[in-house]
C-alpha cells in the first residue's frame, strides 16, 4: 500500500479492516507547566512502544497549552498489559504523574467497526 | 460530583466506572482550507449530539492547521447508529466529505477498562 502525504501526516496508514477486533488505548491529558525532560521522554515512549509485540500504530494530537490525545492501537489486551508493565514505561509513567500531567483520562477499548475517508 | 476547573477544560466529568461497557467513537480528521460554515456546523453537531438518547459526553482536540480528534461516548451501539442516521447529522456529514475534510479515520469501540488521574 503506497504511503501518501496524507497518511504520513497522521502516522503510518491504519487499514480499517485490520483494526476491527484490535484494541485502542485512548489517553487524554492536560500537561502541567513543567517541561523538564517531557519532550524527550514522550519521543522515547513512542519509539519504545513501536518496538513492542502487538503494536499497530499511534495517533497523537495536542493543542498548544491545552489538552492532548494519544491513541495507540494494539493487537490484544495481553500486548497492552505487557506494555503497561514494561519497566521503562512504568518509570516514565510515574514521572508523568509527579511532574508532567495535571490530569489524564485513559480508556482501553475493543474496536468493533472502523472506516476511513479520503485516504486512497 | 463537583465540577472542578480541570473537568471543565476537558468537558463534563466522565466517571470511569460509568464508561466501562459503554462505547467510544474515535473520529480523527484533517481539515481542508475551506472554512465556509464549518465552525457553526461543528458547534451545531456537538449541541445536537448532546440531545440524543444514550449520549454520555465528548472530548475534542485540534492542532491549529493540523489534525483533530473528537471522541464521543455513548451508552450502546444502537444509540450510535441512531445518531449516525439522524437526518441533520447525515446532511452535515455529506457536506463535510465534500468540503471540510481532506480525510478522516473513524473507529467504533467498546470500552473495556477506564481510569483517570488528577481529577479529584
Amino acid at each position: 500500500m503506497p504511503i501518501t502525504s496524507k497518511q504520513n501526516e497522521a502516522g503510518s496508514y491504519l487499514n480499517p479492516a485490520d483494526l476491527v477486533g484490535a484494541y485502542a488505548v485512548i489517553f487524554l491529558s492536560k500537561r502541567t507547566e513543567i517541561d523538564a525532560g517531557y519532550g524527550q521522554a514522550a519521543d522515547r515512549m513512542v519509539e519504545l512502544a513501536a518496538q513492542q509485540p502487538g503494536y499497530i500504530g499511534v495517533r497523537s494530537v495536542r493543542e498548544p497549552g491545552g489538552l492532548g490525545v494519544t491513541i495507540s492501537y494494539w493487537r490484544s489486551e495481553a500486548d497492552i498489559k505487557a506494555w503497561r508493565q514494561h519497566l521503562e514505561h512504568a518509570a516514565t509513567r510515574e514521572t508523568g504523574r509527579k511532574q508532567w500531567y495535571q490530569y489524564y483520562e485513559l480508556q482501553v477499548c475493543k474496536i468493533e467497526r472502523a472506516y476511513d475517508f479520503g485516504l486512497d
